[in-house]
């Protein structure tokens, strides 16, 4: 004979709920659900704003990486140094450069006022000790790969040696033959695929966090390594600023994803294997260049 | 006494030479002595011409990747399908995509005359028996990789299979999430960091020879995922066509290094370890997506 069937089973079904795997969520799905501890604000100290012709670009500098570069940079723009400077070159699938056009004519120079003319090459630094949220794949330029500070970072333990990664949005400081002769006055951003060949070769000083929409579409110059051969070409550079140097009022507060969180590992497995189901083929694989740490306009503090 | 030395010690000079390794040559010398047999013509069969607002842009197909694909874009090159469509996205570090505004809505669609409306996705072939001029690095996303056609390639020998890695300027074929919705009708170009996510999740139609620094310096859109809002945003496509469909004295006659040669291997071991002194750090590394084939005007047959 048929009997009523009881309802008790279901008192088991929180506690099947909770031994399901998560349903596969999106990265903005994921990114949504962090917790505020996850998030860090981005330093003023460390920030700073370009206004490009009206365009905003919001860098944050790299000091444990490079900090006789950052600290030269950042005098230079307390003392306004790039001010009508101007985006000198642009070289499609490779960088965008801005410094003084007249740099290497000594009758014309702009005067780097009270930063140093000279700095020593800061390519890479001690390794051992360094707080590295490790990625879990191979790199093929470098032993070991992960983040630091929210930096792309390859480490080569064996040499006790890490540098910054030449990655998509990752800024330079332009240097002639001599590996001396980068002062911060030039500088540069990626605009394609990661040149990794330039790693230990150039200081790298810091990470485009905004506006790389505007830095990467610029035209691209038609000179010798994308230079642009008339001054009508350039884009002028309004004003450079540390945010520390701007009242509290007119600072752009940006927050980052910490890299030592539960969050962002769950990105990076999100992205080395996209739940999305028009990701047929799963690549079970990713690189440091091809991961980003997510950047969001903070949220006001009550 | 002294007496004087003799220059008979002149003769050993060639043997000396010889004898010593070759002065460091620049990727452009060595691509300017290349001999003639190491180069091909683009085959105007496989060449496609757009015209984007008096920008030109060339493609050159992968029949042998994706021959449903390609032919499906002959046709609708033959028959003008793509004269008066428009870019209709551009993603910074991602894609831009161009085809039809109106493709998702049938009243305006526009027809795709004598072309297939479906076609099987063409992720892969089968890699056994194929030419590939092999790099010596790993990979990461595949367990081998290298140029076959002139198109950078990744090959699984596990699973025989191969497919056109998603690499700066590599060309696919738009689909919707099920994953033979792609005709050829929409297509995009890779304009930034290497999604090699992408890879055999999309149909990989060819690869940019010239005009991506126009590609790529589009602005970008502000909708999801970089559609444009605003139809004026859009660059409007004014023609596109295949080469050979072209008369021949309107045809761009371009060349590409040929991958079997051995000037392609002194590239790929230049770019290996860079012998120019700006480079103080030799990577001794490099990957699929970090190496491009050279393409040149053709020079005249006499």
């Amino acid at each position: 004979m048929r009997t009523r069937v009881s309802c008790a089973w279901l008192a088991i079904i929180p506690a099947l709920l909770w031994h399901m795997p998560a349903w596969p969520r999106s990265p903005a799905e994921i990114i949504a659900a962090a917790s505020p501890a996850e998030w860090r604000r981005l330093d003023p100290d460390n920030g700073l704003l370009l206004d490009l012709a009206g365009h905003s670009v919001i860098i944050e500098l790299a000091p444990r990486f490079a900090p006789l570069h950052v600290a030269n940079i950042k005098r230079l723009a307390h003392e306004h140094f790039y001010d009508g400077l101007a985006v000198v070159r642009v070289q499609d699938n490779y960088v965008t450069q801005w410094g003084d056009p007249d740099a290497d004519d000594p009758a014309k120079a702009r005067s780097l006022g009270g930063a140093a003319p000279h700095l020593p090459a800061e390519f890479w630094i001690h390794a051992k000790g360094l707080p590295i949220d490790r990625l879990p794949d191979p790199d093929g330029w470098a032993p070991l790969t992960g983040f630091v500070d929210g930096f792309p970072v390859a480490v080569d333990q064996a040499h006790d040696r890490a540098w910054i990664t030449h990655c998509y949005g990752i800024v330079g400081a332009g240097r002639s033959s001599a590996i001396d002769s980068s002062t911060g006055a030039e500088l540069y951003a990626i605009i394609g695929q990661s040149p990794r060949g330039l790693d230990r070769n150039i200081t790298v000083v810091g990470r485009v966090l905004r506006g790389m929409e505007f830095l990467a579409a610029l035209p691209r110059g038609t000179g010798m390594m994308g230079f642009y051969q008339e001054p009508q070409q350039r884009t002028i550079i309004t004003s450079v600023r540390l945010l520390a140097d701007l009242p509290e009022a007119q600072r752009p507060t940006l927050e980052l994803l910490r890299t030592e969180s539960a969050t962002w590992r769950a990105l990076v497995a999100e992205r080395r294997n996209f739940s999305n189901d028009f990701f047929v083929t799963k690549a079970n694989f990713t690189n440091v260049c091809n991961v980003a740490v997510p950047v969001r306009v903070a949220t006001p503090r009550s």
